[in-house]
């Protein structure tokens, strides 16, 4: 009973300090980890039985997991854009039914007129860096630096691009080989390493980024470190290889965790984690068509490239000690593009009001202020037409599709299927017959939507002659 | 910086006094919580998006979640059987290829020679108790008091037994009332309350379960709480009644969270946390066939009844502060019946050597002492027959079917179906064609195993003329 008392005192006592730190900052510092590809399954603190994440369970251990958390597409452009800007990618031009992502030989990239988090956060007096995959658009004026971030170190797209060897398209990945792809490794706005180096990528964009929370440790500052892994190919530091029971893709997330226990340890030593709210998160789901090279969606319906709820449900993890209650369970509807408007709430800088921001701001969830839904509704595109949508714990499918198959199985659905994903998260059983008045009331959700909606032009579907 | 340092002298000085103190007690206490019919995918802390689980979601945090945690068969009785005895039910009798569990009409129970973990620990001095459902035999000789246990409260089998309504049979189960079914209600040898009132139920157990603690905090003890839910029919108290979002299965196992909370706090308020291991596990998968009336496998393929290993890997957890170290995601595979193995362990008890135990010891697991796989390779029965085989990752099926359902699938497999577990724990690519060589180990595995079976005749096939 005395060890009681006395861990009770020392518990009551680290809470009033950390407390009283965090009020005392204005601006708290912002990192975003953004994993490519990850499923809602592949962490330890989702369930996943061999993929050893021990920073990203004490993340939920000592902070927030959330459960309904999405991205707002199922692939890497459009859903680096929404987060980025708050905004669907439809209304960023950066959604289009024409070429789902950007690749090597795209003309555009994000709009100069959308606003990113680091443009709005520089605004009010943040250092702001990106470290890692961009995919908005590669040409200078569409990379980071020119978006609002002081500095950029990573690749400009997907690290499968600017393939230079034949052969089947999977059994390429198997053993993958750096100089299988002529991925540009970029400064700024300089390419410095051709092709990247791929194995030591995830450890660099690390360093990088550890080393510019320890320069702006007075702060505030904003890391935006979207890790280009495990997007296949999967590489791993020599370190790492081999050391997961889950194999090469295991290796790539246990670095990737590393990672995380990297910022979190350089938080802590600078006495920062107080005042910095650490969000993990991933652009999509996992890319299921690439056998164990993929990951798992956990007990989530299809993955990366569909509507499915495993396409576009995503880990979501926040750590911020002493503000962000320990070891809770948030199943709220949240999004990647609540990020946006979080980071702005807590910089203290204006959303923007020309223009409709999708994103919410979370901090009363975060806090544990409210246990409210932020949204009544959510819109899931594929490309720039919307397959689904959700009012509620409601989801309505007009249209389903896989993706990445010979077959990707097109069918338009009237009555739409429809699901309780409270009840049902694995989307199993329709239930569309029995709730024709839930159907309708998300047809008119839908209609509303497009009624306002305000699309910018398509920028994926535009090509240069030429390769960048 | 200066609150930093405070909290590490903190935590030091907490884990010197747990340690201490852990260490003076020779024989610890054992709490075992085993739900009916939970799935691997069915709690927060097993990334299950709407069912709240907090409780069980801290003795991950502070303690070890073990990732390949399997039951020794995918329904009731052969499970439990198990779980008491550290054997095969095939060993005890207790697995059928007639009847797959005992029912109101079954003649016989746990045979009088089998040597459970409540009559090894009373041997050497531990109060037991049995709080539950039993499923070993509802005739005297059979039932828990003469199985070791000093007291009984608890149904003698299962909730959905002794319906004594007609209707469809899922339809029944819909809005379920107490009085469908006759189930009795025991305390040692006595029926006190016919039909149980199942909405009370789990409230009832939990208190019989706080009381026990509280009456032997001076130890040591073994509580076996076994819950007779979340197996359909689903009952709550009221005031858990529509508290979670995943309806009443999630009320159902929120309850059984609370269940579980109000445990550790026992624990906690007696001072005695420190010095008792409580373990929460499950006797087979989730009842696939009931909708959103059963649970969720999570990532795993497959529900009770089956080998797949939806039906037979459990979440597992394991709490003792200060012995167990906290956030540990532990892999190796493991079994109900090593509880046994590791409760005579604990209790100083010896381990019965005329007759083969198949438990293995995880103090050394659970200490963190060693990360070592306690077993080679792992036998998947269904009823008296082998299905399926692990050795190492690898687990081949040689027959697989589908349960619950008109059509079950029977399928013999020559090869069997191949699957690397650790790669691929969702059973989705075979790789038999590529690994001959596995395939035969497993079949060496197998045949070593049955040439040194000795199978106790058939207990569960055997009726009465009357219904008990």
């Amino acid at each position: 009973m005395r060890c009681f008392f006395l861990i009770v005192s020392c518990l009551i006592f680290f809470e009033g300090c950390a407390l009283s730190e965090a009020q005392t900052a204005d601006q708290p510092n912002i990192v975003i980890v953004f994993a490519d590809d990850l499923g809602y399954g592949d962490l330890g603190t989702y369930g996943h039985p061999t993929i050893m994440t021990p920073h990203l369970d004490r993340m939920a251990a000592e902070g927030m997991k959330f459960s309904q958390f999405y991205s707002a597409a199922s692939v890497c452009t459009p859903s680096r854009a929404a987060l980025l800007t708050g905004r669907l990618p439809v209304r960023s031009g950066m959604a289009s039914d024409a070429r789902r992502v950007l690749f090597p030989d795209s003309k555009y990239g994000l709009p100069a007129e959308e606003i990113t988090i680091a443009e709005a956060l520089k605004e009010v007096g943040y250092a702001t860096a990106a470290i890692g995959k961009w995919h908005l658009g590669h040409h200078d004026q569409y990379l980071p630096t020119n978006h609002g971030f002081d500095s950029y170190y990573g690749i400009p797209y997907s690290n499968d691009m600017n393939r230079v060897v034949g052969g089947q398209w999977k059994e390429i990945f198997w053993e993958p080989k750096v100089e299988f792809w002529n991925v540009p490794l970029m400064r700024d706005l300089e390419i410095i390493e051709r092709p990247a180096d791929q194995t030591t990528i995830t450890k660099r964009y690390t360093e990088e980024t550890v080393e510019f929370i320890r320069e702006n440790k007075d702060g505030p500052f904003f890391a935006y470190l979207a890790h280009s892994l495990p997007h296949v190919p999967l590489f791993t530091a020599e370190e790492f290889n081999g050391v997961s029971r889950r194999g090469l893709y295991g290796d790539v997330i246990e670095e990737i965790d590393w990672s995380v226990g990297q910022i979190m340890q350089a938080l802590e030593e600078e006495g920062i984690a107080d005042n910095t709210l650490l969000f993990f998160t991933s652009d999509n789901g996992p890319w299921l068509t690439f056998d164990t090279q993929g990951g798992s969606a956990g007990l989530l319906r299809g993955g990366k490239g569909m509507t499915w709820d495993g396409g576009m449900r995503e880990p979501g993890l926040a750590w911020w000690p002493g503000t962000i209650p320990a070891g809770v369970v948030q199943p709220i509807v949240a999004s990647t593009m609540d990020l946006f408007t979080t980071a702005l709430a807590m910089g203290g800088a204006d959303v923007p009001d020309d223009r409709i921001i999708d994103g919410k701001n979370l901090l009363p969830a975060l806090t544990g202020e409210s246990a409210e839904e932020v949204r009544d509704s959510y819109i899931y595109y594929r490309g720039a037409t919307i397959y689904a949508a959700r009012k509620g714990p409601w989801k309505a499918h007009f249209i389903t599709q896989w993706a990445y198959e010979s077959d990707n199985q097109y069918m338009e659905h009237d009555p739409p299927l429809l699901y309780n994903l409270d009840l049902d998260p694995s989307e199993q059983y329709d239930i569309a017959a029995d709730h024709p008045e839930i159907i309708q009331e998300i047809r008119d959700v839908v209609k509303m939507h497009q009624d306002n909606m305000v699309a910018r032009d398509d920028q994926l579907a535009a090509r240069d002659s030429t390769h960048f």
